[in-house]
């Protein structure tokens, strides 16, 4: 089923939603945490759930290299694969296609690309994406675009941007095709357009021909100053339709979320808790503490003294740092269980503050602490 | 507290029992889980809980390198440092010391060895290994011995059992000394002696001058033939004091604990179920399985139709082979819960037989059932 969405409050430019897709209900602004491979590293899904998770992101990239759609269908799609009974959100593959570079070469059919895995050519066109996310049968779908490297001219970015339109209508043609019954989710397109708020509406304006259960703004996240990004963002959500879910892939850090969010986005996805969580980065109100710090090899307090975490109740800095420093896999299991419940609670606060109608003065505060803990520049 | 040990019930040689310790009743046949450095691999002690596990091993070499004795003793003991609630046993650190061969010097009064950590050298004498132990504070402490090579003539297998007897004496004095208070747990003398069964029970008598809550057998699982194994034990164990719990060390598969609980072994200890789950090596009713063979690739079915654990109940081989290709952290987690649920399962299944007095025949139908996979020559 098309997901649909209701804004259930609003604070200033920033909304409380419900998106209701087939296997469940997302309350936004939500964080979806990343499960490449067919897994939230580290973690499973009753312990996703136990966090708050109500919705997490596969890739399609790499889920098509390995283990290969017909094997995910032959389950009956990546939530029983899996075992993750709550929706789905797929990525088209793009974003990492593009990231090979060398690997690979764009041409208006598609791109085509050596496999990172056993260096097979690889074909990735729109209408490709979307038999792949078909089959996984994620509740939500991402539009194949071409994603505009950065920096680019005002040229290369209309010319990239100009493309992906034309992905993403052939993405929605082949996604919706009668012929192919009732697909399991919806699909959402992305506004590319880089840095340039006239290409950002022109890119909304062409994908506004189309019916869209949701939209994305791709292309940011990419090595772009902070200023950049809301710039983007200021000119191009206000023209955004209101009835429809914002997703900015990619982002982000906990006071670029709360930024977005100020400026009405709705969806979030970003590998940072996760990845940071296996290296030792871990976040607290105070900022991020690296667990590896030898001052913390005899420290009896937990990461953060005010998370109700599973960790921080039952487990010291020390020991964390001890399993780090053995490369413990349950180092990376209690890390990645902190982190995550740091960014879930992130939205849950976030939320809560748009409901009370608080947003201004939460936020404030928030980005008052993260800075004076030196987290913020 | 020193633990202490009753009899429930015989059949044959094999006896079933409860092992008290300050920390909770350990039902014996019983199969610890090893910890080496303060977590069983992949599993959050709950995990292990869920699973039915009674006592983890906890190694004392790995452990007084890292993190050290003072940080451990600083939490209040291993318990508290690994959150885990139940009893623990610490072997005395002398099987891995040995088994850096020329890294170490042995002497009277210890051994000597470089830390394959940082290189520094530490020193290792039966009352350190006691001062460990008792930092940690674990239920069960394991005396000092001197580890008789393999093969060894039956001279080296005197001498080395000799001062194994010697160790034995230094480690209970050191342990209960009366100085130091009531010790945290109780102390396990080590029968030494290699192959030789005469050995073996001059050692048996030698310890016997000494009160011990409990005897282990060690120097076995050391590649030597499963008929030396048993023709030791079948040697030694009618000799053993039927009062106190009995400890075969190191041991093993399946097979040999099925071998070893017939011959009136209780306590097991062993790295193959969890080593073996991270390499894809899988136990099943009907022999081990290889997760890695591509013959799985598609496979839909679980680990073993016949298990009712969490990864048979919720996984497909296909799945599980597609984590274990990724390198994914759930891949191991998954494995190391089937395992270990499989040999928290067999030894309940033992306690089952030999409370019904069916021990003769259920061995012989596991063993049948095995020989017929292939799992046992």
């Amino acid at each position: 089923m098309n997901p649909t969405f209701s804004v259930q409050a609003r604070d200033g430019a920033a909304r409380l939603g419900r998106l209701v897709t087939a296997h469940g209900v997302i309350e936004t602004p939500a964080f979806m945490p990343v499960g490449t491979y067919g897994t939230v590293k580290a973690m499973t899904p009753e312990e996703l759930e136990g966090l708050g998770a109500q919705i997490i992101l596969g890739n399609t990239f790499h889920l098509m290299l390995r283990p290969g759609p017909p094997i995910i269908a032959a389950h009956g799609g990546l939530h029983r694969f899996m075992h993750w009974p709550h929706p789905i959100l797929t990525d088209s593959g793009g974003f990492q296609v593009f990231s090979l570079k060398s690997l690979r070469q764009i041409s208006e059919d598609g791109v085509r690309f050596r496999s990172p895995v056993d260096g097979r050519e690889v074909r990735l066109t729109p209408e490709d994406s979307m038999e792949v996310q078909l089959a996984l049968r994620s509740d939500i779908a991402m539009a194949l675009d071409d994603c505009t490297e950065h920096p680019a001219t005002e040229e290369q970015a209309r010319a990239s941007m100009e493309r992906s339109m034309r992905w993403a209508a052939r993405s929605h043609a082949r996604y919706y095709r009668a012929e192919g019954g009732a697909p399991p989710g919806g699909l959402f397109g992305i506004v590319q357009g880089g840095m340039h708020v006239t290409l950002r509406l022109a890119s909304l304006e062409a994908l506004l021909h189309l019916d869209w259960p949701g939209l994305a703004v791709g292309g940011l996240a990419v090595g772009e100053s902070e200023e950049q990004r809301l710039s983007v963002l200021e000119g191009l959500v206000p023209h955004m339709p209101a009835g429809l879910p914002r997703y900015l892939m990619g982002v982000g850090r906990p006071e670029d979320i709360v930024a977005a969010v100020l400026r009405g986005i709705d969806l979030f996805d970003c590998v940072m808790p996760t990845r940071h969580a296996r290296n030792g980065h871990l976040f607290t109100s105070a900022g991020v503490l690296n667990i590896r710090n030898s001052g913390f090899a005899s420290d009896l307090a937990p990461i953060d003294p005010d998370c109700d975490c599973y960790t921080c109740s039952n487990f010291s800095r020390a020991y964390l740092r001890h399993l780090d420093r053995c490369n413990e896999i349950l180092g990376s299991r209690l890390n990645t269980i902190h982190n995550l419940h740091y960014y879930i609670g992130l939205m849950r606060s976030l939320r809560g503050a748009i409901a009370a109608g608080t947003l201004d003065s939460w936020a404030g505060q928030f980005l008052a602490t993260r800075r004076a803990a030196g987290a913020v520049a």
